[in-house]
């Protein structure tokens, strides 16, 4: 049997051919996948769509800057949509697979070089395919006493896939965008832009200072198709002299409010150094327990046995935690303000413990995946004001909407600042057709009504994105469409990314 | 004798009447200037150029929304060329006037509404014709304990055109275009785009989410003539529980390496909560005196007697100020930590009263101007690593030159993060012809010598935007030509502005 041939769209038979064997001498014969079995890693997601509608043509595999100038110049030639990743994952968003079908994958897990660390201003610069755990290993190897801030799915995933997604740890280094500086980028037709100071030849200081002169483009490459990028300097932490970890728990439900609104002025006085995250009960079971070893029935788990059981194990209704940074000196007056705060808003103090918030590295959110088992996992991810009102009014829309569907609220509630963001986990059996198509069709829902309340989504699914970047309005999409006109005549970077579409692509 | 016409580059004197008569059917007559008397506040510049190089042709005050979409409208029907200003500051950057000759100047300070402020996010949503002046007295006047962050020429500036020219202040929320939260643009064909969350239809986060969804497009909006930003949202701080600023003196020049040495770390461990500035010992003299009265010679005030004098006047050869925020209990520990870095690095510690770093206006730094009087004055806005060597070597890079064209180095050093801001004030006495002629040339030359070096400018007066768009490379200026054509493609919004030049214009 001939393997299945997934065109792009759009382009012949006769010139998927042609552009592989142009594939073929960029990177070598052994750097081009075709065959199913090859292609397998690329077409496995975890979200709630049928494998066959976000299903690759190919898979290109660049291990350097002008191999993806020359896979570019293929694509150019050939109209074929290329679909970048970095170390694929993007776990409960899509996985590696394209927003539509038949793009080819540029994976660049190869381009894995640790160019440069500084660590006297405390800086990296870094390819694509550079994992955490890599460079947290490299660091750990030297004796550099810097720390990284990991996403939830840390070892497995790289700095700059996740930055570029604007994804978020959990130290004062959370926003990683924000603590990204200078990129290099090759654009559609090949030519390669330095962002921020980059540009200046014998420049010293592109990981240093962000802004560069005239318009600051780097927010342009992030969630988006513009191009692509093949460097990216990054803000490191120097590693405080101590921390303390600390949980905070509320025994109701209805304590929500009163902790967002206990977090947000502690976070805007600067006494809180990182985001505080509060976790729901439900979400933090998944951890100690299962779904069916709980509860056989449909429907969501019910509350008073979420909170019996989680009782049982020390979780409370929703739970704080934060870390305080510093000299024991340093830290003894914010413990003092947090504890004060925290215990007047009914909140209960005590030590945790949590390497997620100090530097280390965890697969422990995958625990989620366990909960009810068969690998389907989408996150709702929407942003709110960090008031009470508010984070109370998104968690009683999502439960409300999920539970119609049967499935529980895990949720985590956190608050970075002025926002609050809220990422409620979906996670149902992908193998029962049924379950994905509900948990599809639920997704939608929220999204909807999420949007119809004024509470965006901020980071979305390969299933989502159209939906998404409808609800931020038309003028923002013919600007969108505008600027990828611009960098990408041919719209053969990554269609369909972040809702971003050119022409018939 | 009739008003000379400054026609706009390419535009005949019968479009050019039309298109008065459009503006005035928008605005109203009262509001389109074109009589030299009304004209003379957008052509007095400081910088050391021509005025008829930068000389408009006309001025058009718009006060909503709809008028500048109707201003728009008459340009691209007339490829008018339009430079819009919010309160026209900008002082030793070019001012109110436009890059090229025979703009019409847009001029947004009759848009001066205050639309929001929120006391429990701390968040502010303005129009582009508020003052810090006007912003200070509204939270004030209603007892809303939020603090701003001033740039050096606070009361007459407004954060809006600050904000988009990437100005900085002086406390922990310097940074003002990371403290920025929500853009409403209105671009060059009328449509209006608000950025961020602000797209969402009943969005409730507009001014406390920067991101949004999909390609993060404020960057494009700063130092750009990308479109005309008619509303911006603002991060304010929360006024501290008390506050301390210190000031450390170093006695010798050659200390400037050890200063930023000592103060890098400390401010990468978030000891100092705010950019460190240190200070040279002629820059701080102008607060007290005047250059003739020092020194009659040629060429810079000898490094002897400055210090001479400014050790009678409690300054030293380097000056670094910086605060410390928050309740007694918190700064006692971080007091600690800074006095002993400063000492064992050669600084002499004392407490400082500088208003600038806790939410005090003043128009101290105008002092700069006395110096040598005559009204010229032109920013060297240079960035490098924030290390000891790079200091050191900025500084006499800028001194060496300047002392070629016996100019004095007025010179504030300033310690953000990973990166040093150089800023180096040239005073000259603009009624003198050859004075000016002799500060351009040193201009220049500085430009090219720090480029050479590694060392970018950040911002840029009018009259050096197309040097400096040129030393960040070809690509760069590319890119920005792409956008450009992409989101005007008339080429009528600020031709010139950052070196950013479309087609014939």
């Amino acid at each position: 049997m001939s393997p299945r041939v997934v065109l792009p769209a759009g382009v012949s038979s006769t010139s998927f051919e042609r552009a592989l064997a142009g594939f073929q001498r960029v990177v070598g014969p052994a750097y081009v996948l075709r065959d199913p079995a090859q292609l397998l890693p690329y077409r496995k997601i975890m979200i709630p769509a049928p494998e066959d509608e976000h299903e690759p043509s190919a898979a290109v595999l660049a291990s350097s800057l002008s191999e993806v100038q020359g896979v570019l110049a293929v694509c150019n030639r050939y109209k074929i949509p290329i679909w970048p990743i970095s170390t694929g994952r993007n776990l409960g968003f899509g996985s590696a697979a394209p927003a539509t079908r038949g793009q080819v994958i540029l994976d660049l897990k190869r381009m894995d070089r640790i160019l440069e660390i500084d660590p006297v201003l405390c800086t990296a610069l870094v390819e694509p395919g550079v994992t955490y755990q890599q460079l947290h290993d490299h660091l750990k190897d030297r004796s550099i006493d810097l720390w990284l801030d990991f996403p939830g799915d840390g070892p497995l995933v790289g700095p700059v896939g996740n930055t570029l997604e604007r994804g978020t740890g959990r130290t004062a280094y959370a926003d990683h965008f924000a603590h990204a500086c200078g990129m290099e980028v090759v654009l559609a037709d090949g030519r390669v832009l330095r962002t921020g100071m980059g540009g200046l030849p014998n420049g010293t200081c592109w990981q240093s200072f962000r802004y560069g002169y005239g318009p600051y483009l780097d927010g342009l490459f992030t969630q988006s198709s513009f191009g692509i990028v093949t460097k990216l300097g990054l803000w490191l932490m120097p590693a405080p002299a101590s921390y303390r970890t600390l949980l905070v728990q509320y025994g109701r439900d209805r304590d929500l409010a009163a902790a967002v609104e206990t977090i947000r002025p502690l976070r805007l006085r600067g006494v809180l150094a990182n985001p505080c995250a509060l976790t729901n009960a439900t979400h933090m079971l998944t951890a100690v327990t299962r779904r069916a070893e709980l509860f056989q029935g449909t429907g969501p788990v019910p509350d008073d046995l979420v909170l019996d059981v989680g009782r049982q194990h020390g979780i409370a209704a929703w739970n704080a935690t934060f870390s305080l940074y510093g000299t024991p000196e340093q830290i003894a007056p914010n413990l003092d303000l947090v504890t004060r705060a925290f215990q007047s808003s009914g909140g209960r103090v005590s030590e945790y413990r949590d390497g997620s918030q100090a530097n280390e590295l965890s697969l422990s959110a995958f625990s989620l995946l366990d909960w009810v088992g068969g690998g389907g996992l989408t996150w709702l991810a929407t942003v709110s004001p960090a008031r009470g009102t508010d984070a109370a009014q998104q968690r009683d829309l999502a439960r409300g909407i999920l539970a119609r569907y049967g499935l529980d609220y895990l949720a985590r509630a956190t608050v970075h600042g002025r926002d609050l963001h809220h990422l409620v986990a979906m996670v149902f059996d992908r193998r029962d057709l049924t379950a994905m198509q509900q948990a599809r069709d639920c997704f939608r829902e929220l999204v909807a009504a999420f949007t119809d309340n004024g509470y965006g989504v901020y980071r979305a699914g390969i299933d989502a994105m159209d939906d998404v970047a409808r609800s931020y309005g038309d003028t923002r999409r013919e600007v969108n469409r505008a600027l990828k006109r611009a960098l990408d005549p041919n719209g053969i970077l990554a269609p369909g990314k972040s809702g971003i579409h050119v022409g018939g692509a």
